[in-house]
C-alpha cells in the first residue's frame, strides 16, 4: 500500500524527500528533505510507517528482523557524527520522536537524551565540563523514558523534584546543585525499579528499541484512537519513528539555540525575525530566565553563522513557498537546524505574505486566499483590546459581537441617545435588550448584557450594527432602577468607563488602549482575488441607507435582505407606526399610513442610489404588531406618573387605555409562531399596500432622474402558495398602476422567503409563482427543530452543547441534518420548476463559514449577511470553492 | 365514447335500464328500469347525453336533425295515454327535466305541465271540471318556463302574485279565486312579452324543443362549470333531457298522492313508512294546507292500491338492494311511481337497515359498512336536543366537541366542581379555558367559551373527555368578575339553566330535552365487520385508568398515548408537583418525587389491568415546568388576600417568593418550542427516572399477579438522535435494575414521537435506535406551518379558511401537501431502515375521517385518537380501505 514497504523500512535523512509523507511521517519527511537540500540538519534516519503497521500486525518479531538495518543507519550516524552510540569516549545521545503522515496529538511525543546511561553521563559531565548539565539531562531521560515508554506517571517524579526543592530552599529546577541532581538521579532510578520490577534500561540498544516499540504502540492507544475516529483520520496510516543526534546549544561559547521567522509574523513585512541566545538550550528561553537577544544581533556576533542561517532560511522559504518558522541550535561554531515548519501568523501579516508572495511570483492567488482564514479576516474588521495593554478582567461573558469598545457606563437607551449627541462615548449595560432598546444600541459604542446568548436579541442587533457586544455575562447583576452595576464586591455607578470586548467576551473598568481596525491596500487587493475565485455571491442585509452605503464598501453584489420594520424603529418614526396600529378610526389609519409611506419612500430612493442598479430586495413587514408597541406594563407605568404629577386627564386616559387593550388584544402565546410576516398582510392588506406603493414610488422617482434600480420584492413567512398569490396580486397591481401613471417600464422581481418547513416541502409550488427564493435561516431553523431561539440558549441549549447532545449551536452553524435537508429539498424543487432561479440565504448563518460552504454546495446564488460579515463571508465563499470548509 | 352514441338519440323508457346512466343520466336510467321492470311508470323518454354533447358541438341544426324521433317517442306517449300533445280533446301534458349521469346541482331543474296554452287550459278546466286547478297549472308553467328557459326572474312574477293576494285580500296562494287566476295569467303572459319582446309559445311543440335546448345549454352554464371543477366531474359527460307524461292526483276521489319509504327512516325497522293525501298534488303536502295520512290508512282507503305500492316497494328494495324513498301518485285509481331513489336515514336506522339487510341475504359486509358514513356514527354516540323540541336559539358558537348538554351555568371551575359533588349538573362558561381550568372542565356537563376555535384549549379537553362544547360564541360576553354572561339586552346569571348542543354549536337559554346516545346490539355488530374490513387498527389516547376502561369499551387494540402530565393535573396531585418544581433542596425535591412516583405507579397498574396484554404507549412529561405552577398574578393576589385577611406570615411569604422567582425563571416566549419534551428529560433527568421507575415498579406489580403487560415508553419532542439516545440510555439502565431486582423478564419497548420537522428529517437514524414511531401531528403541524394553534384560530387561521387562503384548517384535517410530506418523509425513512416498524400517529387528527384514511395511505398501523371517537375512527378505517374516503 505504501511506497516501498516490501522491503526498505528504515530510511537515512539522505534518502527521503518532502513527498514522502506517508511513509516517513510529517516530521521525518521534512528533515530528510532538508538534508537533501544540503541544508545541515543532525544526522538521522527514520524507521517508516510501513514498519509500525508490520510491527502491529507480526509483533516484536518483526522489529527483531529488520533491528539490523537500524543498526546500519545508526552506524551512519555514528560515521557522521564521530561520535558511537552507547560508547564509552564520545557517546552518540539521539532523540527518539514519533511522527505520523497527519498531525496527531494524543501519541507518543519525544524521548531526548536516549543513550544516556550510568556511564555515559559521567562522559557527558567530563566533556561538557558541566556535571550539572549532564545529571540534568540524565534526570529528564529517565522522566520522559518511565512515563512514556513504561507508563510511570510523572507525577511521582515531579514529587520527588519538588522534595529536592524544598531540602536545597530553592524555587527554580535550575537553581538546584548537581550534587543534588545526582542524588536525584538515583532516587528516579529508584522509583523506575519500584514501579517496574526490573532494572532502569542500561543498553542504549534497547533504551532504543524499547522506544521505538513505545512509538509503535502509541499508534493504537486510547487517545490516538479516539483522535482519528472524531478527525475521520484512516486507521491504517501507522506512524514512523525518527532518531535524530542530539546537538547541544549550551556546549560553550560558540553555542546557541534561536528560532526565526522568515517574515515578520505580526505585520508580515520580509524581514528576518527571531531571536536567540549563546550558550543556551531551547529550554533555557522557554523558562524565561534569560532574556534572548534579537536575530539581528546575531550578525554581529556570529556574523559567518548569520549568513549561513539567512540563506537556509530563504532558501526553506522558497522551496516551501510559505514563510517557515524555524529552530536552529549552534553547537560548537556549526549551525544545525532542527526544524522547519509552516510559521503562525497575525491576521494582517497573512494577507500581506499572501499578496507579497504573489507579487514575488512564489505562489498564485488561489493559494494566498487559501492561507487565510475567515477567522482571520474577522479579527482585521474590529478594534481589539492593545495586547501589550496591562488589564485586569472584571467579567467575562459570551463573546456575541466581535470588537472592542470603550464609554461612560448608562443604563438607559434614551440616555444613551442624549449623551451620544453630546459627543460622549457610552457604553449600555442591560439585563437584556429588547426592540425597544435598539436607538439605545444605535447610540452606543458597545454594548453588555447579563443574561442571554450569542443569539440573543442584543447580540443579534449588535453584529447587526457592527458594534460590540458581550452578552450574558452572569458575574454581572445590572440593577437598572439603582442605575449600578454589582460585579462581587465592586459596585459600578453610572458614568463610570467600561472597556468591553466583544470578540473575547472580556470587561474592564477603566480605560483599555485598543487597536484600531485597519483595512489595507492589500487587502482589497486579497479580497478581489476571493471573489474572482468564489461561484457563490456575498450579498449584504441592510435596512437603512446608512446600511447600504456601508454593505457595497465592503463589497456587497446586492442587498439580500432589507427588513423594512427596522425603518419603523427609529425614533422619529415609532410613533406614527404605533398610532396608525392603535388608530380605530379609517381616515386617521390612512393618513398615519400616508405619514409613513413618504417616510419608507425615502428610505428606499437613498438605498437604490446607494447601490447603483445592483439588486435590492425589500421584505415586506414581517414582525407581529406588538413588536411596535410598549408593554402593558409601561402604558401602566405611564398612568400612574401622570397621576402622581397631576398630569392626568380624560383625554390622555382614554387614548393609553385603547393603546392597553389593543397590546392585549395582539398579545400571543407563541408570538414567534403568531400573526405577523404574509398573515398581516392579507389580513391587513393596508400596510403591506402602504409599503409596495412607497417601493413602486421610490422606483419612479429615481429612475426618472436617471438612476437605475432593481427592487425585488420578497414575501415573508409563506407557508401556502395561495398567501403567495394573494401578495403577489397585490403588486402585481400596484405596479401597474405606477406603471400607467408614470408611463416608464418599471422592473421588479417578486420572490418568497423560506423560512417555514411547508415552504421547502412546496417550493416547487412557489417556484412557479416567484422569480427568487430566499433562505430565513433563522425562523427555519426555530421552526425545524421546534425550538424559540429567545428561550432556548439559557434554557437548555448551552448544555445540550455541552453534553455534546448537539455539535454546535443550530443558531450559529446551520444544522445540515435537518435545516439544511430542507433546504436541500427546496432547491432540488425550485429549481426543477426553474431551473435558473435565483436562490440565496439572508440568515444570520449567512456570515457563517461553514455554513456558507454548505450554501455553497446547494448551488446557492449568493448568502447575504450584515455588512461587517461581508468580508468574511467573501473569503468564506472563495474558501468553499477552493474546498478549504466543506 | 357513450354507448349507441352514433346513431339512437331517444330512447322510450322501456329501451332503457338503469346500467344505462352514462347515456341515459341517472334520472332517466332508474325510470327506464322501473318501467322494464312493469312498474307502473308515466310513459315517457329519454333525450341522450351524448345528443346533448352533440348539439352543444353542432348547435340546434342538430336537434333539427334528431326531431323526427322525438316526435315518433312522442307519439308512443300519446298511444300509450289516449291523450294527444297539443291535442284539443283530451290534451298530452308533460313534464321536462334535466338528468346528468351524476348528480349535479346548478343545472336546470324541472319544468311542469308543458304543452299549456291558451286552449288547452281551458280543455283541462272543463276536463278536471277545476277552473282554479287549470290556470294554476297554467300559470305556474308560464312562471317556471320564462324563468328556465328564457331567464326571467321569478322574482317579477312572484311580485304580481303578491299583488293579486294583497288584492283579495288573502295570505295563502291557494285561497286565490279561479277568477283572479285567470287575470294574473294574462298579466304573466304580457310580462313575458314585455321582457322577450315575442310572445309566449302556444305551439307544444315550440315548447318542447326550446325546453330541450334550455336543459342542454345549462350543462355549460356559469354555476355546472364551476360545480363540476370543484368536484372534479369531467366536462364531457353531457346531460340527458327526461320528457314525462303528466299524472294529476288531483283528478278525483278516487286520486290521490304520496311518499313512502321501504324501511323506517328514524329507527330502520323494516315498515312501510309514509303518508298520503286523497285528492291532491304533491305540492299541497308541501304547502301544509292538509295533514297527510299514515300510510297505513291506504290499506283501509285504497286496499289494492296499497297491495300494490306494497309490492312494488319491496321489489325496487331488492332490485337496488337498498331502502327506497319512492314518490307516487294516484289518477283515478290507477297507481304511478314517479320517481325512486335510495332513502335518507338516521345514523341508527342507517346502521339497523345495514345489518338487517345482511341477515336477509341482501348486501354483503363491506356494502353495509359503506353505507353508514363516520359522520353518522359520530351523532349515535352523543346525546342530542329532542329534534321534536321547540327551542329558541339564544346564540350560536362553533360546534367544537359533539353532544348536548343541560346544566345551571357557573363561571369558576372550584364552584363547578363543588356543586357536581352536591349532584348539580353545570355548563361551564368561560371567555376561554386554561390547563388551570381543567377540573372544572371535569365537573361540569359541557363548557361554553367566547373566545377561541374548534382546536382550543376547551374543545381539545372536551373532545378528550367526552363532554359537549361550544366554542368561540363571540355573541357571548361572558364577565367572570360579576358572573353573568351578556348577549344582546339579556343577561344570564350563574345558577340558570343553560343547554348546548356542541354537534351543531346551539345555545339555548333554559332546558331542552335531549336524546339520549345508544349503542345497540347491531352497532357491536357493525363496528365489528369494520374491524374486519380495516387494515389500520383504532387505538386510543388515554391518561388515566378511566379512560383506559373506556377506550377498551369502545374497542380501541390499545392506548396510542397516555399523556403522564395528565396525572399530575388531579387536584389532590397538583400541589405535590408543584412542591417538587419549586424545591431547591434536593432532599425535599426527591420525597416529592418519590411521592408522585407512588402515585404514577398506582395509575400505571389500573391502566395495565384494564388494557389487559394490549399494547401501552406511556409518553414521558411532556409540557414545560410551568404549565403545573400558577401565573405570577394569582400568586401576587393570593398575597394580597393573605396580606387582608390578616394571614399574612413570613414563612408563607418566603414559599410564596421562591414560588413567583421560580415562574418568572421559567417563563417563556415561545414555550410552544420551549424547555419540555425530553430536553427537560435531559436537563432535569430525576423527574424522567422517576417516571420510568413508576412503569417498571408498575410491571413487576402487575406481573407477579399474573397480569400480561406490554408498555410501550415514548419519549416526547425528539429532534436529534443524541437526546434519544441519552433517554433511551436511562431507560435501559431502570429496566436493567428491576430486571434483576424481581428476577422477572420485563418486555417493554422504546420509540419516540415524530412531532417536530427536523424528527422526520433524520427518522431513518432514529429507527434504528427505536422499536415505534409515534406522530405528534399537532405539534407538527404547529412546527410545519409555523403557527401556533392557541393564537392562530381568533387572529387569522379562521379568516384564511373564510377567504380560501386555506382549504381547510389544518388543526382539523392534517395538511397534506406539508405535514404530510413530512410525515411520508418519516415512514419512508424509517421503514427502509426497519420494515416491520410500528408505526401510529396520536395527534387530534387521529379522529378525524380525512386524516384517518391520509394514515391509511401511508401505511401506518394504527391511529390513536380520544376514547370517544374511537367507533368513528373505527369506520373511517373500514372507509379508508374500502377508497370511500381518500
Amino acid at each position: 500500500m505504501v511506497e516501498g514497504s516490501d522491503s526498505k523500512y528504515v530510511y537515512n535523512f539522505s534518502e527521503g524527500n518532502s513527498g514522502m509523507k506517508a511513509l516517513l511521517g510529517g516530521k521525518g519527511a521534512n528533515l530528510a528533505q532538508m538534508t537533501v537540500n544540503g541544508i545541515p540538519v543532525p544526522p538521522g534516519f527514520t524507521i517508516t510507517t510501513s514498519a509500525c503497521l508490520q510491527y502491529l500486525r507480526s509483533g516484536p518479531e518483526f522489529l527483531e528482523g529488520i533491528w539490523h538495518d537500524v543498526l546500519s543507519a545508526v552506524r551512519s550516524m555514528e560515521n557522521e557524527t564521530g561520535k558511537i552510540f552507547g560508547g564509552e569516549d564520545n557517546p552518540l545521545l539521539v532523540s527518539v520522536r514519533s511522527g505520523a503522515p497527519v498531525s496527531m496529538p494524543g501519541m507518543m511525543d519525544t524521548i531526548l537524551n536516549l543513550g544516556l546511561n550510568k556511564i555515559t553521563v559521567e562522559i557527558m559531565a567530563r566533556i561538557s565540563g558541566d556535571r550539572r548539565f549532564a545529571f540534568d539531562s540524565y534526570r529528564r531521560f529517565i522522566q520522559m523514558y518511565s512515563n512514556v515508554v513504561m507508563g510511570i506517571d510523572s507525577e511521582v517524579f515531579e514529587s520527588a523534584l519538588k522534595k529536592v526543592r524544598q531540602k536545597e530552599n530553592v524555587n527554580y529546577d535550575h537553581e538546584i546543585s548537581a550534587t543534588a541532581l545526582e542524588v536525584l538521579v538515583s532516587e528516579f532510578l529508584e522509583i523506575y525499579r519500584s514501579r517496574t520490577y526490573t532494572d532502569f534500561p542500561e543498553d542504549p540498544w534497547i533504551q532504543l528499541k524499547s522506544a521505538t516499540e513505545a512509538v509503535f504502540d502509541s499508534w493504537n492507544n486510547q487517545r490516538a484512537k479516539t483522535y482519528r475516529k472524531i478527525h475521520s483520520i484512516p486507521d491504517d496510516l501507522g506512524t514512523a519513528v525518527n532518531v535524530v543526534a542530539m546537538v547541544f546549544g549550551n556546549s560553550s561559547n560558540t553555542s546557541g539555540t534561536g528560532v526565526c521567522f522568515t517574515r515578520n509574523p505580526a505585520t508580515g513585512s520580509k524581514d528576518l525575525y527571531g531571536e536567540f541566545l549563546v550558550n543556551a538550550q531551547g529550554e533555557d528561553v522557554v523558562a524565561g530566565i534569560r532574556t534572548p537577544m534579537d536575530i539581528s544581533r546575531l550578525k554581529e556576533i556570529f556574523p559567518k553563522i548569520y549568513k549561513e542561517l539567512f540563506k537556509i532560511c530563504y532558501s526553506l522559504e522558497s522551496f516551501y513557498r510559505d514563510m517557515q518558522d524555524i529552530e536552529f541550535t549552534i553547537e560548537n561554531g556549526r549551525l544545525y537546524i532542527l526544524q522547519t515548519r509552516t510559521g503562525k501568523r497575525s491576521a494582517a501579516a497573512a494577507v500581506r505574505i499572501g499578496v507579497e508572495m504573489v507579487s514575488e511570483g512564489l505562489i498564485d492567488h488561489r493559494i494566498a486566499v487559501s492561507r487565510v482564514t475567515p477567522r482571520q479576516v474577522e479579527l482585521l474588521l474590529h478594534d481589539q483590546f492593545d495586547p501589550d495593554a496591562d488589564v485586569s478582567i472584571l467579567a467575562s461573558g459570551l463573546p456575541a459581537s466581535p470588537g472592542a469598545a470603550v464609554g461612560q457606563v448608562v443604563f438607559d437607551p434614551d440616555v444613551a441617545v442624549h449623551m451620544k449627541e453630546e459627543g460622549i462615548s457610552v457604553i449600555l449595560a442591560r439585563p437584556e435588550t429588547t426592540p425597544d432598546d435598539v436607538h439605545g444600541l444605535y447610540a452606543a459604542e458597545g454594548v453588555v448584557t447579563s443574561r442571554g446568548g450569542m443569539t440573543s436579541h442584543a447580540a443579534v442587533v449588535a453584529r447587526g450594527l457592527g458594534k460590540p457586544c458581550v452578552s450574558g455575562c452572569e458575574e454581572l447583576d445590572v440593577d437598572l432602577e439603582n442605575e449600578v452595576i454589582r460585579v462581587g464586591n465592586t459596585t459600578i455607578t453610572k458614568g463610570e468607563i467600561l472597556s468591553i470586548d466583544g470578540s473575547t467576551g472580556k470587561i474592564v473598568l477603566g480605560e483599555v488602549p485598543l487597536v484600531k481596525a485597519s483595512i489595507s491596500p492589500e487587502f482589497e487587493t486579497f479580497l478581489q482575488w476571493c471573489d474572482e475565485i468564489a461561484v457563490l455571491e456575498v450579498w449584504a442585509n441592510s435596512d437603512t441607507p446608512d446600511d447600504a452605503v456601508r454593505a457595497k464598501d465592503f463589497g456587497a453584489k446586492g442587498i439580500g435582505l432589507c427588513r423594512t420594520e427596522h425603518m419603523f424603529m427609529a425614533v422619529d418614526r415609532l410613533p406614527v407606526m404605533q398610532e396608525m396600529i392603535i388608530s380605530d378610526n379609517p381616515d386617521d389609519r390612512r393618513a398615519k399610513l400616508d405619514k409613513l409611506q413618504a417616510m419608507q419612500k425615502e428610505d428606499f430612493k437613498s438605498i437604490f442610489k446607494a447601490m447603483d442598479g445592483l439588486p435590492v430586495i425589500i421584505r415586506l413587514l414581517d414582525p407581529p404588531l406588538h413588536e411596535f408597541l410598549p408593554k402593558e406594563e409601561e402604558l401602566m407605568r405611564y398612568l400612574d406618573d401622570l397621576e402622581e404629577s397631576g398630569f392626568r386627564n380624560s383625554l390622555e386616559d382614554e387614548k393609553v387605555h385603547k393603546a392597553i387593550e389593543m397590546v392585549r388584544s395582539l398579545r400571543e402565546a407563541n408570538p414567534m409562531m403568531g400573526f405577523r410576516g404574509c398573515r398581516l398582510g392579507i389580513i391587513h392588506p393596508e400596510i403591506y399596500q402602504m409599503q409596495i406603493r412607497a417601493i413602486f414610488q421610490a422606483l419612479v422617482e429615481v429612475k426618472k432622474k436617471g438612476i437605475d434600480a432593481a427592487p425585488e420584492i420578497m414575501v415573508p413567512l409563506v407557508s401556502v402558495i395561495e398567501e403567495l398569490l394573494s401578495i403577489k396580486e397585490m403588486i402585481k397591481q400596484i405596479a401597474s398602476d405606477f406603471q400607467k401613471l408614470s408611463g416608464l417600464e418599471l422592473y421588479y422581481k417578486t420572490g418568497t422567503m423560506i423560512e417555514l418547513p411547508r415552504a421547502a416541502c412546496v417550493a416547487d409550488e412557489l417556484a412557479e409563482e416567484t422569480e427568487f427564493f430566499s433562505f430565513g435561516t433563522n425562523d427555519l431553523t426555530q421552526t425545524t427543530l421546534g425550538i424559540s431561539r429567545d428561550d432556548a440558549e439559557a434554557k437548555f441549549l448551552l448544555k445540550y452543547v455541552k453534553k455534546g447532545i448537539m455539535k454546535e449551536n443550530p443558531f450559529n452553524s446551520i444544522d445540515r441534518k435537518g435545516v439544511g435537508f430542507l433546504m436541500s429539498l427546496a432547491v432540488r424543487k425550485g429549481r426543477k420548476v426553474k431551473p435558473d432561479m435565483s436562490i440565496g440565504i439572508c440568515g444570520e448563518h449567512g456570515g457563517d463559514p461553514d455554513s456558507i460552504a454548505f450554501c455553497h454546495s446547494l448551488g446557492l446564488n449568493y448568502v447575504s449577511c450584515s455588512p461587517y460579515r461581508v468580508p468574511v463571508a467573501r473569503i468564506s465563499a472563495a474558501h468553499a470553492q477552493l474546498g478549504l470548509i466543506k
